[in-house]
């Protein structure tokens, strides 16, 4: 039963972007399961640029990652044995222990996940915390109604590709920005109205093509100069999501915020940062949404999937290099 | 009856800092009202930060002022004499037809002041537009709490003195900026629980002094270095209610955005832009409170009076040079 398991603990604090020397991977043997416990072997292992912050020094995200210990994040599993009534062998479980070939577990940290046709790592992306992240940006933080005219950056990645799709499902004119051809005809694909390459031409030049009238809604991912054109282009009373900065991410200095955030005054504009699970009041129709919209083939996700416990830290620096289509996920086993 | 108006047109746009040559006084004969007319002299005009950035070209106030044009601009004044029903002579008028000494109106521009027992030019003050654009503030784009903490910028100021005020009577700790030493005993008179002199030491070392756990609501009415200092000190779901930024108004480049604005992603901050009437459904319980505190003397303020009409731009650049204690009013007659 018990397994060794390879977990990934963070060795140093990053300077700038991540390399591989900041992480040590780390022979963890498991115990059987105990009265009470579940043992798990992990199947998929979610990277995300939010991690990135984690890894700071100091408050912004409450829990930081601690030097020399195992990192978490979202990770589908099943269970191996179970010495818990509430998990059988062969269960599919969701669980924010990440970044380890498996882990056993009280059970309470972790959750079984609801039957369905769907691949199991669907739960790491569109119904996962990367699909609520993107339902939760534009329903809670953005308060976005039918029909408006929506603008999404880093719309090819995993929470911007979705974000602009339920957009779409509820009617919106939708503007992307993505960092390649490649990506670009991705968004297109997957129905945003007007997508563009942000290398070419300038960002305020592309939303005044795309969305004459202005932006009622800015999903933001990139913060930086996407945040300072959006700004400068929303309408009146319009309302902006901070979600991501990932522009900045990596940054050794600080780096300027908008200049023109005082528009916000006579515009009465509203930012609202967030971070997935900061509406809970919306888990329930982000849950029924999400699954008809899928079951009804009308959510299109892409994945970009390395293999094996030791791609990890590399999958996760390619989030910071254009590396990836849709979500990225490392696959452990089947 | 009709009489010559001086009224005060901006002649051209200030480059930076306004000087008197920005300005034009021009004699305007007026009419005797015509029919359904009604002839007012203003008593007192009122001179506000927000006005620098209608002296700007472009948008961002959805009404800029025109050159060669009169401004406009909140007043108090008395009817001189009408042909309009609803209006009688000698009754006292609220109007945004300020910067003159007097107009013609057919009254769809202007309102009955109620009958209270205070001084006319409270409806320029804490019953007017600046206690709305507090009362505003906090209760709209802040969505301030009982018993919350909060840090006020320009708290000596006219809406930031009130701010503070509206700030106690609902049971908050409060904290107050202000530029100069007799202005921080102003706000300590007036019962903010931490006052401070900006030009004093460190912005961050004082929040964190006079609010150790951290801010529920930052009133920001200075942007720039205040709104970064605060930014850093929020509680998780804190609120800022973006009111104005008068560190930057005469800014001729474009000046850098909070470096931190950031941190509203993983502390789920919100920071709403607004100017006065954007909330009307406050509209009703700001008049009944603001009354029920005036005449109770629960709120204290203080203006700061100029006299005639061609005092007012030195009024108004002296709101730049932390020329004002309260509200600045600039007298034109009893």
């Amino acid at each position: 039963m018990g397994f060794t398991s390879t977990e990934i603990h963070l060795k140093r604090r990053p300077n700038g972007m991540p390399v591989a020397e900041d992480f040590l991977f780390v022979e963890n043997p498991l115990a059987d399961p105990a009265e009470g416990q579940v043992l798990v072997r992990n199947l998929y292992l979610s990277v995300d640029p939010y991690m990135r912050g984690r890894m700071n020094e100091g408050k912004g995200y409450a829990e930081g990652y601690k030097l020399n210990e195992v990192m978490y994040g979202g990770a589908i599993g099943r269970v191996e044995a179970s010495r818990n009534p509430a998990f059988a062998e062969g269960d599919l479980v969701s669980s924010n222990n990440g970044w380890r070939q498996g882990f056993v577990s009280s059970g309470r940290d972790m959750g079984k996940l609801p039957e369905t046709s769907l691949p199991a790592s669907v739960h790491l992306g569109p119904l996962g915390g990367t699909g609520r992240t993107a339902y939760e940006g534009l329903l809670g933080a953005a308060h976005m109604a039918d029909a408006e005219t929506v603008f999404v950056s880093g719309a090819a990645g995993a929470v911007g590709s979705i974000a602009g799709q339920i957009a779409k499902l509820r009617g919106c004119r939708v503007l992307g920005s993505a960092g390649s051809a490649e990506k670009v005809a991705f968004c297109q694909e997957i129905g945003f109205d007007y997508a563009f390459n942000y290398h070419e031409g300038h960002l305020l030049t592309h939303l005044r093509e795309g969305a004459p009238d202005g932006l009622d809604v800015y999903f933001d991912n990139v913060g930086g100069d996407h945040l300072e054109a959006a700004l400068s282009h929303m309408k009146r009373l319009g309302r902006i999501a901070l979600c991501g900065a990932i522009s900045q991410y990596n940054a050794t200095t600080p780096v300027p915020g908008p200049r023109n955030l005082a528009v916000s005054i006579g515009m009465g504009l509203n930012l609202r940062g967030f971070i997935v699970g900061m509406f809970p009041e919306l888990r329930e129709s982000f849950m029924r949404d999400m699954t008809g919209w899928l079951e009804a083939g009308q959510i299109i996700w892409k994945e970009t999937v390395h293999e094996g416990i030791r791609s990890t830290p590399d999958a996760f620096i390619g989030l910071f290099t254009g590396g990836n289509l849709g979500k990225m996920v490392v696959k452990l086993g089947d």
